[in-house]
């Protein structure tokens, strides 16, 4: 069966986003700096940018897709016409909607039933590829709550933030196991595998 | 000049220690898991644990050496009469007393006029060598937040506690730069310079 993986930037001090977050700044203030290592440094962290987005199936929470509140029928997420997913992304909601087909092979579905039977949809699209939580966060949280992740990746910015939206708050109490360190000047990556 | 290191070990989560800390179990629930790498996998992390001791001069709280409130007279530290550290090691403290000779090197002083004065003190004695500041994480946050380490050193251990004594509440917006990642599999080493 495919593995459930999930990618997620942190700061070192385990934030995934900064103080005062709104919906036109997800981020907080300072925390676009967490994700400067995908930006400034492309090609040092090549490996672990192309294996976000080598998922046969990606799951996210309805704030990634559209941001709080309410969506316009005609919203079609931040992507543009093809976005980088390239595969089906199934968007946890609670407003009913028909699938909506881009460019490129990514088709969003909408799933109004809960994180358990998104998943299950995500693993029968993905076949033997691995399953992604896309995020946000809070989506994130309650995949590792629920023991459904099999593989977190971490990229820690080396920067403190202070404050803001914390990963791993009310996850309970995990054991996992790093399988694989890395990194360079703007971030560390860990592979974790969670212990069951 | 000599450097400031400073080796820590925190939860996945940031905690150096779990809930309900006392004098007797300062490391809370389930806070001695944190160390299970310095005790299950000597080999693997034999370089980590022999730079932990590799300093010329130690700094440590009141805390660290004699756990809160007043210590009585005779109190010699935790660590037997020749404690690890073969070294000067400066104790932060507001109560007055002759430094206490141990054997195999190590003199415990009492350091009663502040941080920067230890730090003073602990330079001289470390000679070309790096100072050390041993602990707890009180004194640590204390050294970070004056901008007065060079070195941070995690050791990562792959578990979350949930709750308990945060490394890096309070310590404002730090920039670092990771040198070295390695690590086992109770533990994730990485080393950061702390950039000014």
């Amino acid at each position: 069966m495919s593995r459930v993986t999930c990618d997620l930037t942190v700061s070192l001090d385990g934030f995934v986003a900064g103080p005062n977050q709104t919906p036109t700044d997800p981020l907080g203030e300072g925390g676009e700096l967490l994700h400067r290592w995908q930006f400034e440094e492309r090609e040092a962290n090549a490996p672990e940018l192309e294996g976000i987005l080598a998922a046969g199936a990606y799951i996210m929470g309805r704030n990634m897709f559209a941001g709080p509140g309410a969506w316009a029928e005609e919203w079609r997420g931040w992507w543009g016409e093809e976005p980088p997913y390239h595969a089906p992304v199934f968007v946890l909601t609670h407003q009913e909607r028909e699938p909506v087909q881009m460019q490129g092979g990514t088709t969003f579905n909408f799933v109004t039933d809960g994180i358990e039977s998104a998943l299950a949809r995500a693993r029968e699209a993905a076949g033997s590829k691995d399953v992604a939580i896309a995020g946000g966060a809070q989506t994130a949280r309650q995949y590792l709550s629920a023991g459904l992740i099999d593989e977190l990746r971490l990229h820690i910015a080396p920067m403190t933030l202070g404050a803001g939206e914390r990963l791993l708050d009310g996850v309970g109490n995990l054991t996992l196991e790093p399988t694989e360190v890395s990194g360079s000047r703007l971030v560390t990556h860990v592979r974790y595998r969670i212990i069951r």
